[in-house]
C-alpha cells in the first residue's frame, strides 16, 4: 500500500489523522525555512508542509515539477484556507518522504491552461492527459458511457459484441482492410459500423440490441474527423418510429441529467426535413437561437413582391432570394456590413454578395436603394418580421447553394451575437428525409437520371408512402421532370437527432418485406443478382423470418464534445490521431520489413501516382 | 406497438386482458378442430389457441414454422397447465392475426438440441443464434461483462477506450496490419492487448483503468482459438501485488456471485508456480479434484527408495520418476490399463509406457514385478500414500516431458472419474513464476546461452529478488551451470488466476523506475539504443514520472464459457471464426479488386512459396 487516502480525500474531519499520500508535485513553494508541495492525483491535490526540519531531507533529496512521490505526516487544519481545493481546509506536515521516481521536466506546463503547442501535445499526449481538463473530458465521457448502459439495461437492451474481421463491402465510405496471411490474396475489412449485424441480431430474435463499438472509416480526414471513432448502436425489433424515438429520447434526456446535471425537454420537438430546410437552410438547425431565414423568392417562385421583378439584376435573375433579420443590427457600421459581404464571399461560402436593408426609425435604408423603393423595403420587412432598429441581410442564387451559405451566415451571426450558448442544449428529432435523391450522372434504361439511397438501402419509406414506391415504376420518361415523378415525394421512415445544431444520431426503420426490398433495389437499378452479390448473407436471412426493426446509432466521441461544452472532438478521445491520420505518439502508420510483407503475401506497388 | 407484451410476460393474472404478442412460430399442433402454436422471442414462448373460426383464417393464411406473426385475443387459464414453462398457466386465444414476414424452412431446427452439423451452424449463424442455449450463452455473456463493470466502477476504475490502429511492434506473436491510403508504404497494427497504452495511462495519472476490449493475434488458429477476442484489461496505480490480487478476486466473486449465483471462497488459495508443477504438473492446476502428483524421482534425485536401483532400465535411467493414485482403481482390468497405456503413448503425450500398481488387500501386484519386490511395491505405496483397493499409475522419463505427461492424465482421469464437474468452481492464484527463461539457442558475448523474458521485459521481479537482479552480471559463464546462475531464481511479482484448471487472467506489478529497466533491457541482450528502438515512446514516456504500478488481464471468451460451464468459447462469441480463421456466414476474408489494392498502394505477391 503506498497510500492511505488519495489526494481528493482529506477533509478537516480527518485533522490529526496519520496518513500517507502519494502523487505528482504540481508545484513547489518555498516560504523562509518552509516548502509547501501541491500534491497531485486523479482524486485532487493536497498541500504538503515540510518543516525546518524536513526541509534539510529536501536538501539532499531535492524535488522538482512531476516527480513521484510518498509523503506520511499528520492531517492538520490549514490557517490561510483554501476554498477553490475540496481539500482545502487541511495540510498534510510530512514526517516521511520518499521519492518514487524521479522526472524530467515535461516539454510544456502541466496546468490547466498549458504553454503546449499542438503538435508538441499530441506527441507527449501521455503528459498532456495528465492536466485537468483533459482529464475531465475523459472521465466525462466515461460517466456518458456508464449512463448509456444503465438506461438502455434498463430497458432491455443487450449488448452483443460484433467482429471487426468482417468482410469489405463496396457501398459507402472506403473500408480500411487487414491482409489474410492464412488465406493468401485475401483481406478482411473493419467495420464502418455493424449495421448488418445489428440487423442479422434481430433476425436471431435478440429484440433489443446495442454496443458501444468502434467504428472504421478511411476518408479522406477533415478537421476533427477521426479514422477509427466510437457509435453506440442500437436496434430493436417489433417497433415502429415512435417507439424508437421515444426510447431514445429518453436516453439522451437520463444521460444529459447524470451527466451535466441538464434536463432536457419531454417530449423533443421535432421537425420535418422541408421545414428545416426551409427555416434553417439545413437539416440540423442549432435551435439555441431563432433568426430563421426568410423565403422571398424560392426556385422563381415570388412569396415577397418586394423581390419581384425589381429591375435589380442580382435580384430578378436569381433562383432564390432569402433573408436573415439581425435584431437590432441596424447600427452595424459599414465596416462590418463590408466584413459581412467578404465573409459570404469566401470560397467555402461562394456567395457573390450581400444586400441589406437597415430598418432605421425614421426610414429603411437598402445597399440597393436604386431599385428598392420605400414601398418594396416595406413589403420586405413586413415579409421578415423585421422591427426597426434591425438589420435585414439578403442573399440571392440558386437555391442548393443560397440556402446553404443562408445557413451558414445565421450560425456566423449566432455566434457573434453569442447566441450559441455551450451552457444551454436544444435537441430536435429531424424526420421525414427523402427517400431518393435524383442523380442526373447515372442512368437506366428508358430513364433520364435515376434515383439513388439517401440512406442505405434498407432504409423504409414512411408507412403512408409504401404504396406509391409498390405502384410506380421508377423510371423518369425522357421529357418530364424528375420533380413531378412519384417517387420525388416519398419521404423515409428515417430520424435524425440534432442538439445544437449537430448531428448526434440517426436512424431509421429498416425493409423487413423481400417485395418492398425488391422495389428499393430495382428503384436503384440493382438487378436481384446484383443485390444477391452486394448484400449477400442478409437478404439471404431474411428470408428465414425477419421481424419488423429499426435501429439508431449515436457518435459517441461528438456527443462527448457537446457534453462537455466543447467543438472539439479530440478532446475526448484518450489517444487521437491528428488530421493526417497518424498517431504522434506512436509515429504510427509505418513502415513493415519485408519478411512480414513476405508472410502476409503482399509486396509494396512501385508506381506511386 | 407491434405488441403489448413479450412471449414470456404473460401469467395467471393477466387472464382476462386483450393483449398483443409478436414473435416467431416454433411449433404448430393441431388438436381436431383447435389448432395451438407456440410463439417464441427472446423472453420466452406462449401458447396460441386457434379455434375452429380461427382456424378457417389459418386455412388462407396457413402458418409454419418460424414464420413471424402478430396475434392479437384475450388470455385465459389453460386447463392443461405446462409447470416447465414461465408462461405455462394460460393461453392466448386469438381473435386477429397477421403474417408479418413468413420465412423459408431452415436448414436446421431452431431447438435446444438441433440436427444441424457445425458449418452449417456456421454459415446460418443467425438462425443458430435463435436456439435457447445460444440466446443463453449471449445473454449471459451480457450480464458478466456488467457485473464486471458494475465491480470495477464501485472501485474507482475508468475505463479509458485506447486505439485500434496502431503500430506493429517486433515482439510477442503476430500482428495483424492495416495498410494505409493516406502515408504510402506504411501500415497500421491492431493491437495484441492495450499493454502499452494502460502502462502510459497510469504515466497520465489515470490511477485505475479498465477496458473490455477486442485485441487481434494473428496466430496459428488451434482448436477454439480465435483471431480477435476480447480482453478485460485493467491497470491500478500505487499498488503492490496483494493490493490487485484482493481487488480482482473480489472482482471474480462478484461476478460468480451475480451471473451464476455461486460463492467464490474469500480469500481464493494460492500457490507458488514451483508448488503447482511439483504437484500438479503445470502452472494452471485443475483444484476441482486431488490426485496431486507423487514425485518418486525428480532430476535424478530419488526421494522415495522403492525406485532407487530396481535393476529395471525403465526406472534405473529415466531422469524423473512421477506417480498418480487412483482411488479405487485395482478393479481396473487388464484392458484398462491398456487402453490408459495406449494413451499416454499417442504423440501428443509422448511417454513410452505407463507402469502400474495394483494395491489389492491381500498384496500389491505390479507390471513390472520381476523387479519390484513387494518392499518395494511398499515403499511406493506409502510415499504415494495409497490405500488399498488403488491403482498407483507411474510414469518415467525426462522431468518436462514426464511432468506434462503426468498432468495430461491426471486431467484425464479425473475427467473419466467425474471428478471435473460443470457447476463446482475452483479459482486459485498462481504466483512466483520464473523471472527468467534459459535458452541456449541465443548467447550473448561471454555467455553460454542467454535469459529471456518468460513474461514481456516489463514485468517486475518480486521485490526481495531486486538486489539479486541488479548487483548480478546476467551472463553465464563458460563452465558453470545456468541453474546455478542468481538469475534462475529470480521469481516475477506476476500473478495468474486459474479457474478449474483454465488461465483466466494474468497480470504482474510493472518495473517502473530507470535503473532496473536498464537491467532487464541488459540481461536480455537490448543495448539501451536497440531498447529504445523496439519501445521507444514507452520508455520515454517513463522518464516523465513513472508512478509504481500493475495490472492484469482477463480473457472474456473463456470466462464466459467457464461461467457457462462449457469448454467452447465459440459458443459463448455472437458471430465466431472457424479454425481457418475464416467467417463462414460473411465468406470473409475475401479477394479485394485491383482498384481497392491500387488505393492503398500494394499488390498481391506473386511466389506463393
Amino acid at each position: 500500500m503506498y497510500r492511505t487516502h488519495t489526494c481528493g480525500e482529506l477533509r478537516l474531519s480527518d485533522a490529526g489523522k496519520k496518513v500517507k499520500l502519494a502523487g505528482w508535485v504540481q508545484r513547489i513553494r518555498k516560504f523562509g525555512k518552509m516548502t509547501f508541495v501541491d500534491l497531485r492525483d486523479r482524486y485532487g491535490i493536497t498541500q504538503l508542509v515540510f518543516t525546518e526540519a524536513m526541509n534539510q531531507l529536501l536538501e539532499e533529496k531535492p524535488l522538482n515539477r512531476e516527480y513521484v512521490i510518498q509523503a506520511q505526516g499528520h492531517v492538520v487544519e490549514r490557517s490561510n484556507k483554501n476554498p477553490n481545493l475540496p481539500t482545502g481546509d487541511v495540510e498534510l506536515v510530512v514526517e516521511q518522504f520518499d521519492i518514487l521516481n524521479e522526472a524530467k521536466t515535461p516539454p510544456f506546463t502541466i496546468e490547466e491552461d498549458t504553454d503546449g503547442g499542438d503538435d508538441l501535445r499530441m506527441r507527449y499526449r501521455f503528459l498532456d492527459l495528465r492536466r485537468p481538463p483533459l482529464q475531465r473530458n475523459l472521465l466525462l465521457r466515461y460517466r456518458a458511457s456508464r449512463a448509456v448502459r444503465e438506461y438502455l439495461d434498463q430497458q432491455g437492451f443487450v449488448e452483443v459484441e460484433t467482429p471487426f474481421l468482417i468482410k469489405s463491402t463496396p457501398e459507402g465510405a472506403r473500408d480500411f482492410v487487414v491482409p489474410s496471411r492464412m488465406n493468401p490474396h485475401q483481406f478482411y475489412a473493419l467495420p464502418q459500423s455493424p449495421q448488418t449485424f445489428k440487423q442479422l441480431l434481430m433476425v436471431s430474435g435478440f429484440d433489443r440490441y446495442y454496443q458501444i463499438v468502434r467504428c472504421f472509416r478511411d476518408e479522406d480526414l477533415r478537421a476533427d474527423r477521426q479514422p477509427e471513432f466510437t457509435q453506440i448502436d442500437c436496434e430493436m425489433s417489433f417497433v415502429e418510429q415512435e417507439d424508437v424515438l421515444q426510447v431514445f429520447e429518453g436516453m439522451m434526456r437520463h444521460v444529459f441529467r447524470q451527466v451535466a446535471g441538464v434536463e432536457l425537454p419531454d417530449p423533443f420537438p421535432r421537425m420535418s426535413w422541408d421545414e428545416a430546410m426551409w427555416k434553417y437552410g439545413n437539416d440540423k438547425p442549432d435551435l439555441r437561437f431563432g433568426m430563421c431565414l426568410h423565403n422571398l423568392k424560392v426556385r422563381n417562385q415570388v412569396h415577397c413582391p418586394g423581390v419581384d421583378k425589381t429591375g435589380f439584376g442580382v435580384l430578378d435573375q436569381a433562383e432564390t432570394v432569402l433573408a436573415l433579420v439581425v435584431p437590432g443590427g441596424a447600427i452595424y457600421t459599414r465596416k462590418q456590413l463590408d466584413e459581412l459581404t467578404e465573409w459570404v464571399k469566401r470560397p467555402q461560402i461562394g456567395m457573390q454578395g450581400l444586400l441589406h436593408i437597415r430598418c432605421q426609425a425614421d426610414a429603411l435604408k437598402s445597399s440597393a436603394d436604386k431599385y428598392l423603393t420605400q414601398e418594396r423595403l416595406q413589403q420586405i420587412q413586413q415579409f421578415c418580421d423585421a422591427k426597426s432598429g434591425d438589420l435585414i441581410l439578403m442573399l440571392a442564387g440558386r437555391e442548393d447553394r443560397t440556402r446553404k451559405a443562408a445557413a451558414e451566415l445565421r450560425l456566423e451571426l449566432g455566434e457573434r451575437l453569442g447566441l450559441r450558448q455551450k451552457d444551454v442544449f436544444k435537441p430536435l428529432w429531424v424526420l421525414d428525409f427523402p427517400l431518393f435523391e435524383y442523380s442526373e450522372e447515372e442512368s437506366l434504361p428508358g430513364s433520364v437520371g435515376r434515383w439513388v439511397a439517401r440512406h442505405h438501402p434498407f432504409t423504409a419509406p414512411r408507412p403512408e408512402h409504401i404504396p406509391a414506391m409498390i405502384e410506380n415504376s421508377p423510371l423518369i420518361p425522357p421529357g418530364t421532370d424528375y420533380q413531378d415523378h412519384p417517387y420525388a415525394g416519398i419521404k423515409a421512415n428515417a430520424y435524425d437527432m440534432v442538439i445544437n445544431g449537430q448531428e448526434v444520431g440517426g436512424g431509421s426503420i429498416r425493409i423487413f418485406r423481400r417485395d418492398l426490398q425488391e422495389k428499393m433495389f430495382a428503384a436503384l437499378g440493382l438487378s436481384p443478382e446484383e443485390a444477391r452479390q452486394k448484400f449477400g448473407f442478409l437478404l439471404g436471412a431474411f428470408e428465414y423470418g425477419a421481424p419488423p426493426h429499426g435501429g439508431i446509432a449515436f457518435g459517441f466521441d461528438r456527443l462527448c464534445a457537446i457534453l462537455g461544452g466543447s467543438d472539439t472532438i479530440r478532446d475526448f478521445i484518450a489517444f487521437p490521431k491528428n488530421n493526417a491520420g497518424r498517431d504522434m505518439m506512436l509515429d504510427a502508420p509505418a513502415p513493415l520489413d519485408e519478411a512480414q510483407l513476405k508472410e502476409l503475401h503482399i509486396c509494396l506497388r512501385k508506381d506511386q501516382n
